[in-house]
């Protein structure tokens, strides 16, 4: 499972992305120029992030150990039946980048789209978008406003030890039946 | 209208709180202990503040000038469609209070209740709730885990001149009408 | 130990405060209307908070046992000699207060001054002033311009039962101390 | 003045860097892992680049026209003598990347060294670097921990107009001094 890494500006393929999280935009992530601030896009990837795994997870966690499917488009909030923590997604960042392609310049939510890209033995690689709107079958891509587009890499690791270890065998497997169906 | 502020512990009138937002707990919110940051309570506060001000704006912009009702009890965030902006909000604040009763632990979404208890001349008086779930008619109080309460004091100003000056019509009109209606 | 607590405006005895902690302004910290946002302060409180106890600490420590006296006024930060760490502050929040008197309106550092005005058997009450520069004994007091003042209830807890405990003794005995020069 | 910008890991030449700006790390800064979270790396970038222009700035304003010199090494903030503000600093940021080495997990302060990599019309690409202590003549790499490097493009924008427009004078002025000092 790999696929190409968009680091830099150029179209993007919304298509790729089937799960989106609404993120509301605070007050205080808005900077003196009236934009959200560079830093806190990274917190707004790091919120689907979080949210994509709980939902990976969830959807293993189900009697018929099928993929999730339900609350991908409409970004809902799996948390709440879950009782997810964050303790539950063991991962440290070990790059981070982000393309800034439009200032986001009000208090209107956006919808992060992510997916993964590379799901190697203790590292994921991650993709995502910031847009006005979810994708969804309906939607054209023309119609979507792209505030910025980015990539993680995140290590698996052991909190006792410090050390990388193996993804969850959850992760993997829902990572391996979410790209068989794609 | 003029209303007891609460800035000690005790029972909390969950009745009063007609206006409620959800808010996403982001996992940036959590600091070492694993609990939503003391700070993060007054960005809680403020996203709700900031929302209550917009549903009582775009209620009076309505064409029939009567007081809003649809959104409130179900938190849905009407920036979506008025295209509010931070600069809307003319306030600065004087003071604030934050009561912390329970952590708030995970990733779930909380909901914050927010009212006016005092609307004077160039100040508003208002009261939050931070709780699981916002109050309904069909939820009793002893359902309801309340995280925190607290208040603020804010002062409307004349950006350019810096100086205090009156609310903006549509506030003054929009808390008599809501006073009326309580 | 116990002293008035300032929870309204009026003037500030600058003098009671004699350990001030240096605190530059982010960037990210201002916000739309260009001034360090309302959450913040708290923030802000809870740097010099943090620092207050990391300072009475060392001085414990030391081997004379006296109480610590260089890097007070001076507000140098004391972490890059003992290794302090966020787990050696046992504390949480049961309240807190802020009065905002003027906005911070650029990049320039603050000066936050704290002192202890009520020690418990689980409890600490803390005041807490926001300047532009620290008192000093060659310094007027109006020469300082006052941005906010605060308070707050900070109650010990055992992390692994989640229960109030005694402060540490380092605690107690450090402010006993502080107290007795005051 | 164009220098090859590192994007991924590998060494790092210090000895590239001649500006550093000491960050108190906050408590809030560090998220449930007890480390300093992934976004605020951002935010000391930010908080070097913001510094570093205003470092330059004031330079070209002193009266011989020189290059600055006195504050870099020392990391001391030249910000309480200048008046600098956040509006003086016309830049939005259109590209960020973090490569996280080694995880910030105390209170100590950090530094952030940072330099300019490329200086066009209107882009100006930079690097960075966040490590135990500030780079100085005396001190060998293999003295300095390194928690992180990173790049940025920022864009010079109108922001009256939300165009692209040429670098501000005194920064293409200071620009081309430094680097033919390097």
């Amino acid at each position: 499972m790999r696929q190409r890494v968009r680091e830099r500006g150029g179209p993007v393929d919304f298509a790729l992305f089937t799960y989106w999280v609404r993120v509301d935009v605070r007050y205080s992530d808005l900077d003196t120029q009236g934009v959200v601030n560079n830093a806190t896009y990274l917190t707004y990837f790091e919120h689907a992030r979080v949210h994509f795994f709980e939902w990976l997870r969830a959807g293993m966690n189900a009697s018929d150990g099928t993929s999730p499917h339900g609350s991908a488009a409409g970004g809902a909030s799996a948390t709440e039946a879950t009782g997810f923590t964050a303790a539950d997604v063991p991962f440290v960042l070990a790059r981070a980048t982000c393309m800034y392609r439009r200032p986001i310049t009000g208090l209107a939510p956006v919808h992060v789209g992510v997916r993964c890209t590379v799901a190697g033995r203790a590292t994921i690689e991650m993709e995502y978008v910031i847009c006005d709107r979810p994708n969804s079958p309906n939607s054209l891509a023309s119609d979507v406003t792209l505030y910025a587009s980015g990539t993680t890499t995140a290590v698996c690791v052991d909190a006792r030890k410090g050390k990388p270890r193996s993804l969850p065998e959850w992760a993997r497997r829902a990572l391996e039946m979410r790209a068989a169906e794609a």
